[in-house]
């Protein structure tokens, strides 16, 4: 006879969000008024990270906790007043149940290893809101896998077509909570959820986050569709085509991927306006009219030196493919490599 | 001890297109080409049922015959030459193995039993281009239905994201056969496929036929979303909860639907097409721009005085979800319903 241990789960939690950008500081938005109304889930304060900066002669934390707005990253949108913005690491994180990650990718390799090294609550959680894969010699590494193997904890995702503006702005859209367990997932949907930020809870937090990461690389062949004067057929084409394929990776290299995370904001919600909107798809249709441009030069020209997620990761996910000799099982990222990084007609996007 | 008789197919198929319109001419060029390169499976001559007008005091039934062109209705494109226009229906459709029908369904009525009437060769079957659906007291009728039970035979369809012009242009795109036999399948993808104009298959006729007529509705919400300015995220949301709808109704009142059929050209591509291109879209815009103005207008001003599939279609999904009890499960389509119908605030597509 076994003896089961009920441990009930009655203290609060207290969120933290890390990180304090254009989309972090909309998040705050909702997720600092879902803490107040529901006092009985979450401990009332949201600690918000921000890296410490100088705006007009002014700390931007100081300028955050009187003026409730963060006037560098989402001027003209107030925050609740219990989002208190904190400068050090260590201080924010502290005796967290919930960590919330909104920064570059590229910042947590030195900021993890702080917020682990101060000891977390036995039961904390993160969720990430970090959209881009990254890769090793053994091929893709989710942004969660980085945070679940440094932390040692369970890490959900949120993604979905989610222009941070838009968001502030109260405009009606949806996203995907990506999670592995049903508790943690209703938890996390009183944090997120809103009358105007609908969130679907999916099962499947790979591939709600692999997701996140290969819509890019599709952009960027509807990108050059727009560039060759094609029309709205070729484009629905090529973007249904770079769905299959975005489905089949997932499927081909992760376990437990669900056939309705495609379905969701995450998934063809995302992928449209990422090919209608969205950097990725500009530069890529300069990048044909413009022949000749390099990428370094779009970069610098049209969004002042940031990166390019879709390039990047169409590069890397071409070398995957190549190491596992899948190549031909992905004709389209295949092509899209191949114009990007090779030289290749732009027109071979639709002889594939 | 059972005997079974062996019926080897060996003849080749008569291939009749009913219909020279738009489309129909646009899809002659490739049928009419497929003819002549598979030899073995098809007859050589295509028969093309023409509705007899006469262009600048000339029979276009003439015209097409020896300028191969429909001056009228595709100028500028060449048919093949093994196209033969025949004003005369039964005289068009004699013989045939293969009817593709390519009319608006209007005409249907009065043209199925003038087929049915001449007899039809045993192995006859049947492809519908033609996009739309009909509703009757018990509910929806597909167009496939009325083709299959008038003539009694069966009847695959043909959709996808297909602007005629386009097509004929030798623009890439793809569109979906969608049957129920693998041979047949086999056979008419020979017909149709072409290295621009790629098919797929899908072994699932009502759902391939639903997503053609049911995405018109959702290209309303898509048109609302641009008449009220709302951005590519609120826009992206509406595509997607109407994807779902549409998957909802056709698992609600049919059996058999496949869920990879929503990934087909005719599930997510011709979603995206219609909801960015499209008359229903534009008419929807200027709707709620204009207030005030009435949908016969639009028709009237925007569509020289065709009528609009969407407004239609929206009214009869509404009656049927009314009937059964399933408004509260449909409660997008059901927006679009009110606002396009009752005077509702579009704002209200964005609160179910």
């Amino acid at each position: 006879m076994t003896h089961h241990t009920y441990h009930l789960d009655t203290h609060r939690k207290k969120v933290v969000l890390v990180g304090s950008g254009n989309w972090g500081s909309a998040i705050a938005r909702i997720v600092g008024d879902n803490i107040t109304a529901n006092p009985q889930l979450f401990e009332p304060t949201l600690n918000m990270w921000v890296f410490e900066e100088m705006v007009n002669d002014r700390k931007l934390t100081e300028i955050i906790n009187t003026e409730h707005e963060n006037v560098k990253y989402l001027p003209g949108y107030k925050l609740p007043t219990n989002v208190v913005a904190v400068p050090d690491l260590k201080e924010a994180t502290k005796g967290a149940h919930i960590l919330i990650f909104c920064v570059p990718h590229q910042f947590l390799g030195r900021m993890l290893p702080q917020i682990k090294e101060q000891g977390l609550e036995s039961d904390c959680c993160a969720v990430s809101l970090i959209k881009g894969i990254d890769f090793n010699d053994n091929g893709v590494v989710l942004v969660s896998n980085i945070i679940r193997d440094a932390l040692n904890i369970d890490c959900s995702v949120l993604m979905g077509a989610n222009v941070a503006n838009e968001v502030a702005a109260g405009d009606f859209c949806e996203s995907t909570l990506g999670c592995s367990g049903v508790q943690e997932g209703a938890l996390l949907q009183h944090l997120f959820h809103a009358p105007t930020f609908h969130v679907n809870i999916a099962m499947d937090p790979n591939g709600v986050e692999l997701c996140g990461a290969l819509k890019n690389v599709v952009a960027l062949g509807a990108g050059f569709c727009d560039g060759l004067g094609y029309g709205g057929n070729t484009k629905a084409a090529i973007i249904r085509l770079g769905l299959i394929e975005m489905k089949k990776f997932c499927y081909r290299f992760f376990d437990g991927i669900k056939e309705d995370t495609f379905f969701e904001s995450c998934g063809v919600a995302d992928l449209i306006t990422t090919c209608f909107g969205g950097r990725n798809r500009k530069c890529a249709e300069l990048f044909v009219k413009d022949q000749g441009v390099t990428w370094e030069t779009l970069e610098n020209t049209v969004l002042n030196g940031q990166k390019l997620q879709g390039t990047w990761t169409a590069k890397e996910v071409f070398h995957i493919l190549d190491k596992t000799h899948a190549l031909n099982d992905f004709p389209l990222f295949v092509a899209i490599y191949r114009i990007a990084f090779e030289g290749a007609n732009p027109k071979t996007i639709t002889t594939l």
